[in-house]
């Protein structure tokens, strides 16, 4: 729990208010970036400004990524730890309805919180359970940190045991896609295996970052279509996201996982190679 | 085209910014209601109050139906055509993350907008086209008017020719299911038909008074599963929504239609019955 934000900026100015007429609030027509902040420098920031820059041009968004990088280092100095979260929206309406007329101009938010206290502590392993409710599937969205997120809303609504970390999510079609707030892998036979993002989910920047780690570390990794039955297989578990970092699941559904050296190489690879990792 | 609101309340107050903290800016995690009024008068009022509740009940928001009416009704009063934008969110969140806390106040935003000056003007039909972006099916979202729209923002951007009113589109399991921000129904050997909304698309409030006007008229109709195809079956074809009414569709993907004896009498039916119905 990080409590409400430290720091607010709207488009370079100070303040903790956006109009009522953000296409951002009525239609969640924009994109998101969570960005961890180690040592007053934010950690994996060139990945965050490419998916962004990506999610902009798939979604027609004119955002200023050069702006973004900049706010985001200004505010990250001098900051131990702490996270900063953009969003990048479409802007004000410049009129009822869905399209878009033009002439909108893109807003800018960002948004410093305290470094989340972990509640239990993560070193040992999460525990994580399956989630009950399933991700539409829409290839023009997947992939996207995009702001329609109310899926994640009810599937984070399903437990309320502060010791479950994150629920695994399956798609309609019944394909493992993700947590709710993080990318999943798993060891099966010595191979890195991890979801397919082309109908849903979030194509997150430390999932990338493994699975560059895991070429570099020469573990053979694909991105490929699994079940939730295929967990069943996997002698290891593990969770990312830009603020966990590499994290192993130590319980899935109520049986045990060890801690394994596939997760222990990456992470260590991640420890060497990827500035903020090993001080998290 | 309506241009920016003419009155904007957020909780009763007259303002037009709402918190950055807004989750419904953070996850779309509300619902909206988009309301003609016609003589002062919100039309369909009950109806829509009805839908709003009912999907706060889904959602889990504990906003106040009664001061959402009382608002709506006090904003109409002396506007001969306008439109009412009722957005109801979970409220600022109290920390980040999915995650709903228990102490988060709804917010109610409503907005006034001028009636849109119609382009072309619907008396004739609508020109209607085939969108080719699918909408994800959630059985848990199903129905509800809630504020993840980036579908249909996108499936807006596939077209920007003035003369084309809305396009139908269709689920990614392959079954037609509704416009861009209508409903649609199809007349095929007399029968009423409609698709189901169990697994995407919005439970429209017009689409409700069709489907009760078909039984007071004693005319044959049912929800079910539809495709793309059969709309080739259809001898006639309309579309619904709040400010439409029944728009009834001369041109589908360049194919013209006729105007009906099935859309007369829902029509006509519906002047007689519903106030402000006529008026429009």
């Amino acid at each position: 729990v990080s409590g409400p934000p430290q720091e607010s900026w709207v488009d370079g100015r100070a303040t903790d208010v956006v109009s009522v007429q953000e296409r951002g609030l009525h239609y969640g027509d924009g994109l998101f970036e969570t960005i961890a902040v180690i040592g007053g420098q934010p950690r994996l920031l060139s990945r965050h400004l490419q998916r962004l820059a990506s999610g902009c041009e798939r979604l027609g968004l004119g955002a200023d990524s050069g702006e973004v990088a900049a706010e985001v280092q200004r505010i990250a100095r001098g900051h131990a730890r702490a996270v900063i979260k953009v969003l990048v929206t479409r802007g004000a309406a410049v009129a009822r309805g869905y399209a878009i007329r033009g002439t909108e101009t893109p807003t800018r938010i960002t948004l410093r919180y305290a470094w989340p206290r972990e509640d239990p502590p993560m070193r040992a392993g999460a525990r994580v359970r399956m989630a009950a409710l399933r991700l539409g599937e829409n290839r023009a969205l997947a992939g996207l940190k995009h702001l329609n997120r109310l899926e994640q809303v009810l599937a984070r609504r399903e437990w309320d045991d502060p010791g479950i970390m994150d629920a695994l999510m399956c798609s309609s079609s019944g394909d493992l896609v993700s947590g709710t707030h993080s990318n999943v892998f798993m060891v099966r036979d010595g191979t890195l295996l991890t979801p397919r993002l082309d109908r849903c989910g979030v194509a997150g920047v430390m999932r990338a970052q493994v699975l560059e780690s895991a070429a570099a570390c020469g573990l053979p990794a694909r991105e490929c279509v699994l079940e939730a039955g295929d967990l069943a297989a996997a002698q290891e578990l593990f969770l990312t996201n830009a603020l966990l970092g590499i994290c192993p699941v130590q319980e899935l559904a109520g049986a045990a996982l060890p801690l394994g050296p596939v997760t222990r190489a990456l992470q260590a690879h991640c420890a060497r190679e990827v500035p903020g990792f090993a001080d998290e």
